[in-house]
């Protein structure tokens, strides 16, 4: 707890990951971050073997410090015909309303890029690949390993860390209820433990470095965070609102004027329970999240939408991720917002009082 | 942040308040953490006149400490004919399943004691007071802090503490998300935002001393709420366990086998949202929650089911409060707890890193 083992093995100063935010991350952030010296991450989510690729590359154009990526690990569901004949006439209205038609039935069966991500990732022997919405097989974890990549799984509770543990992971990343975007959880139904609970439970139940994620925004959720007992820190929601992230700017907006009880959990976009900003879409889609089709399924339903909306700046039909804790977003640079967390972390270290 | 303006404005050594837990909160607990140099307190709740002037008297038989007590602010809600006849129905069915026969509707419609509450802790000056479920009277505030009563609200959003703050009281406790039994909430709908999200939020919008609630049950957890921004925290679920605790043996056992994922949100017991381990009655009450009395009246609804099965030993129909961290609860003395917290502290204090 609290010493420097994770930054040497990983080569790093500070103990704090951006957050992999698939869609939204450009080279230029997670270059700037690791420049830093602390770990920016890929969200490499949805894209093909070739996009995989090209987004290493450029980061490795920016940067020589260590890096990471992360991948989702796909889900057996299924889709039957009702979940998306409903789907895409839902799709239908909305985009009717936002003066768009539509006539055919996206291309929602495209297979998973995973296997080619992870072909990629080993070839390019990218530092850090972290894993998301599930346990990647056996051998994956083990080639990786064989070849230096350090590699991380992500829990929701403390049976899934034991899970990422018992995968013969390098660390895991522990997702407080306060998290922006999708839940990680993969075993049984959700929970939603927030971040100080959570914590020291999962530190107590492993052995491996835990990296806290959910609700923490500054020097302020660091320290708490390394006192809980994590190693280091996950960022998403902070780094949204940075100069370098390719969040559109009325996402950006949205965040920067939002307050903490305006998010919501929702299936609305993609199928998997996600917290962002509440807007209408999500209240309007309320009342049909059990019949939509699962994920990664209604993901490809609501891109059209999304697209359409985004083109608009029409927050109304975006996916305004977003954490629980809006009001300390800030409007700076991913080096700005570094500063502002270490300088805030030795404050606060410098006047912690003793009770005894 | 992080200073002792609390402490010295209490006279007490340690930042730290026992919940006030009505109902299993005994005058020994809140003497033994008075004595200790925290603050015990007083969950007066449902009590009478009569019985909450009793309890200070034996508290203070057991102390000269200062210590706290806590009332609920009533709300106007009303219960019509259908909600009457759907609980006592369900009740009777329920009790008859624990070999219990009820005729008659209990009597639900007794006022509160609030007002005689409030009498008792003005004459009695005890030194804490604090309200929960709203914003107690100005006239109340007025006369208690004439008396030197130090008073507290309680939030669960940016917008209650600020209401508190208002209200112009002394201090706000913050509940996050993680909080076992009722919910705070006053103002608006439910949020549930995680402590590590809540507290950093509530510090920058008020300039009161913050008392963090949510999740929090040792060193580690008073070490973070500190760096957090608050100035003391309260732990219910870390003194439910302890030997001077009034909890059924049954809940207390339950509780120190629990893990994270056991807790839910449920209207259930009292008509008020409220955490704990889940059980039978919850699962079974689950589609009836929106057509239940509201609360205080669906409360005295379950007493006699909650009182034949504590009986009986039989912790599915019993309310077993928990927050989401019973993980970490543990079978000691409230004066070994509080122990374990200080020293725990202190020794994460010695092992902060400095990463300039």
């Amino acid at each position: 707890m609290n010493n420097k083992t994770l930054l040497n093995h990983l080569n790093i100063s500070y103990p704090i990951f951006q957050a992999p935010m698939a869609g939204v991350t450009t080279p230029l952030l997670v270059a700037t971050v690791s420049n830093y010296g602390a770990i920016g991450n890929i969200g490499a989510g949805y894209l093909s073997k070739e996009d995989t690729k090209q987004f290493i590359d450029e980061v490795r154009s920016l940067t020589d410090a260590p890096f990471g990526i992360n991948v989702f690990v796909p889900e057996k569901n299924e889709v039957n015909e009702q979940q998306v004949e409903l789907s895409f006439e839902l799709m239908k209205n909305h985009l009717h309303r936002l003066g768009e038609e539509v006539e055919h039935i996206p291309d929602y069966k495209s297979v998973t890029n995973y296997e080619k991500q992870i072909e990629v990732i080993l070839n390019e022997h990218v530092p850090v690949c972290s894993f998301t919405f599930g346990i990647p097989d056996d051998d994956i974890v083990k080639e990786m390993k064989k070849r230096g990549i350090f590699v991380i799984g992500t829990a929701t509770t403390v049976r899934e860390a034991q899970l990422v543990e018992q995968a013969n992971m390098d660390a895991v990343v522990v997702q407080g209820s306060e998290a922006g975007g999708h839940r990680g959880t993969f075993h049984e139904q959700e929970h939603l433990i927030g971040t100080m609970a959570l914590l020291p439970q999962v530190v107590d139940s492993v052995s491996i470095p835990v990296i806290a994620a959910g609700g923490i925004m500054d020097g302020r959720g660091l320290m708490a965070s390394l006192n809980l007992g994590a190693e280091a820190v996950q960022l998403g929601t902070a780094f949204l609102t940075t100069k370098e992230c390719g969040a559109n700017p009325v996402h950006k907006s949205a965040l920067l004027h939002a307050t903490e009880d305006e998010t919501v959990l929702t299936k609305a976009f993609s199928g998997k329970t996600a917290r962002g900003l509440n807007n209408e879409f999500i209240d309007s889609m309320k009342r049909y999240e059990t019949k939509l089709p699962p994920f990664p399924y209604q993901n490809a339903f609501t891109t059209k939408l999304r697209t359409v909306a985004a083109k608009q700046n029409n927050k109304q039909y975006m996916s305004l991720w977003s954490g629980q804790a809006p009001r300390l977003t800030k409007d700076v640079t991913a080096n700005e917002l570094l500063d502002h967390i270490i300088n805030q972390y030795e404050s606060i270290r410098n006047e912690i009082v003793s009770f005894k």
